[in-house]
C-alpha cells in the first residue's frame, strides 16, 4: 500500500475520533471558535504517529487514539495562538480563528483547546500510572512549545540568529510533539525502556527534518499545496536554516537583494522571486534539504530494533514527512 | 486567633511554596512574564480553601498543597489572558503581564503558566488514581472558566444581561475555581462522598458571594485597597448584579445618570460619584449585597456534617471572603 493512501485512512480514523469528542457547548460562539480549526483538515501526522509507535513496541494502535487527539488539540492551540502572535491572515488555505471571530475568542478557544486536550486523554485505557506519565509528558510537552514559540517570536526581532540557536528552536516549537508523539505511543503500547527511549529520539529526528522541510516548502512549494503566498516566512523575517545560512554565506550584493524582502510585508512578488534566485545561488537552499535529509536518515537508522513490518512502516513514515511534494 | 492573621500565615506557607516551584528556565524574558503575577502577591484563597477542605475531611493539608498551587497558577494564567482581552493597565496595583512585556510574551505566559500547574498537580503525594481525578477536574474547571470568561467578554458588548445569565457567567468564571479547590482538598483528604459534595457545594456557594461582593468592592471599596480606581466596572460597561439590578428597577433619569458613565471609558470622577449615588437610591447596592449574604449563610448551613473546629475555621473563612473590608 502506497504510503500517501495509508495516511489518509489513518487521517479518517483520526477525524472520526475528533468530530465524536468536539462537541458543541455553551457559550456557542466559543465552541464554533474552538472546533473551525482542527476540524478544518490537516493531516494527523501527530496522533498517526502516535498509533504507529505504540504498534511498533506490539501494542494496540487503538489504545493511543485519545493521547493522539489530545496532541493534535494541543497542537491546533498552539496555532490558535502564534497566529494572534503573528497577526497572519490565513492558515490552511481558511481564515485564521482570530480573524474570524476576534482575538479575546481566540485566545479563549485556544486556552480551551488545551484545557481539553487533558480531558480527553485521560480517557485512554491504560493503567492510571501510565495515563498520570500521559498527563506528564504532555504539560512538559506544551511548556517546552511555548518556549519554542517565545524563542520564535523573539528571533524575529533579532538581528544574528545562529544555527544553533534556531536548531533549539524548532527542537522545542515543533520536534517535542513529535517526539511525545513516539513516546506516548510507545509508553500506551507498554514498551520497554529502550523502545520508549528509541522511539522517542526517532520521533525528535523526524520532527527536526519535517521543520527544516517546512522551511524549505515555504520557498519550493506551490502556493495551491501551502495554502499561503509563497515566501511568507521571508517577508516575515523568520530565522530559517536558510537564511542563517544564506546571511552567512552570501557576498555582500547578494545579501542586499535578500534584505529588501526580510521583515518587509510590502515585498512585491518580482522582489521575492529575486530573493529566491539569491537563496539558490548560495547553496541556501540545497543545505537545508542536505540538513532535512540527514535528521531524516538518523531518524531510519534507530529503528533497528524494531520488526521489519513497523520499521517499514515508520521508514515511509519520515519519507512522507521529509519529501512532501514542493 | 484572628482570621486575618490565621490567613496570613496560611498565605507564608503558600507562597514559600510558589516560590519553590516557579523555577526560572529559558528563555528568561518568558520564566520572569510568567512568574511576574504569581509572585506578585495575592491572598491565595484557593489553595488555603484546598488546605482546609483536606483538614475537615481528616486528611493532612499539607497534601493539599501542590493542588492548591496549580490552582493557583491557573487562576493566574487567566488573569493575564483577561488582562490582554480587556486591555486593563492594573492589577494588584501593579502594571499588568502585557504592559510591561508584550501580548505576544504574555499570551505565553499564561500558556506556560497552565501546561505547569499540570506538572505541579501530578506531584501530589496521593494514589495514581486520585491523582488522574485531580487532573480531570482541574482541566474540566478551567475549560469551564474559559467558557465564563468567553460570557463576560461578551455581556459587555451586550444591551441587556439578565440576572439569571449573570449568575451563569459568575458561577463558572469565579464559583467553580472555589469549588473545584474545596472538591479537589476533600478527595485529596479522603473524603467520603457526601463529604466531597458538601464541601464543593460550600465552595461554589463561597465563590457565588465572593464574586458579588468583589463587584460592590468596586464601587464601594478603597482605591488603596483595590489597587485600581473606583467603578472601573462601571466604565467598562461590566454588567455586575449592581447594574443589572438598577436597569430593572432604576426610573428614566436615574438610568439616565447611570449610561453617562456606562461603556464610558472617559467618565470624570465626578459622574462615576453621581452614578453611585444613584444606584444607592435605587437600592441596587444594598440588593448586591444581601445576594452576597444569602450565599454566604447558605455556604454556612450544609456544613452541620463536618467537626465543629472544622466548620468553624470554615464559616469564618465565609465571613472573610464576603465582609471583606470596603
Amino acid at each position: 500500500m502506497n504510503i500517501e493512501s495509508f495516511l489518509k485512512e489513518k487521517a479518517k480514523i483520526i477525524n472520526q475520533f475528533l468530530e465524536k469528542y468536539l462537541g458543541y457547548g455553551e457559550p456557542k460562539n466559543l465552541y464554533e471558535a474552538m472546533v473551525y480549526l482542527p476540524l478544518a483538515g490537516g493531516k494527523r501526522l501527530r496522533p498517526i504517529l502516535a498509533m504507529l509507535s505504540c504498534e511498533a513496541v506490539g501494542g494496540n494502535p487503538k489504545d493511543a487514539i485519545p493521547f493522539g487527539i489530545a496532541l493534535e488539540l494541543v497542537h491546533n492551540f498552539t496555532l490558535i495562538h502564534d497566529d494572534i502572535m503573528d497577526d497572519d491572515d490565513l492558515r490552511r488555505g481558511k481564515k485564521t480563528v482570530h480573524k474570524i471571530y476576534d482575538i479575546p475568542t481566540a485566545i479563549n478557544a485556544g486556552d480551551a483547546l488545551f484545557a481539553y486536550s487533558f480531558e480527553i486523554l485521560l480517557k485512554t485505557n491504560v493503567s492510571a500510572d501510565i495515563k498520570n506519565k500521559l498527563a506528564l509528558i504532555l504539560s512538559q510537552m506544551s511548556r517546552g512549545i511555548v518556549e519554542g514559540q517565545q524563542l520564535d517570536v523573539k528571533f524575529e526581532s533579532k538581528e544574528d540568529v545562529s544555527e544553533k540557536e534556531y536548531l533549539v528552536m524548532i527542537e522545542k516549537k515543533t520536534a517535542l510533539m513529535f517526539e511525545t508523539a513516539s513516546r506516548g505511543g510507545a509508553i500506551i503500547g507498554n514498551g520497554k525502556e529502550i523502545e520508549v527511549e528509541r522511539l522517542a529520539k526517532y520521533g525528535r529526528l523526524l520532527g527536526l527534518g519535517f521543520q527544516i522541510w517546512d522551511d524549505l516548502l515555504d520557498i519550493r512549494g506551490k502556493e495551491s499545496t501551502l495554502g499561503k503566498p509563497i515566501g511568507s516566512d521571508l517577508k516575515k523575517g523568520k530565522h530559517t536554516l536558510i537564511i542563517i545560512h544564506a546571511l552567512k554565506n552570501g557576498n555582500k550584493k547578494q545579501i542586499e537583494t535578500l534584505k529588501k524582502v526580510l521583515r518587509n510585508k510590502n515585498a512585491t512578488s518580482e522582489l521575492v522571486k529575486k530573493a529566491v534566485l539569491v537563496l539558490e545561488e548560495i547553496g541556501s537552499l540545497d543545505y537545508a534539504e542536505k540538513m532535512a535529509f540527514m535528521y531524516a536518515d538518523q531518524a531510519k537508522e534507530i529503528l533497528d530494533i524494531f520488526p521489519k513490518k513497523n520499521r517499514e512502516i515508520l521508514c515511509s513514515f519520515v519519507n512522507y514527512m521529509v519529501r512532501r511534494i514542493y
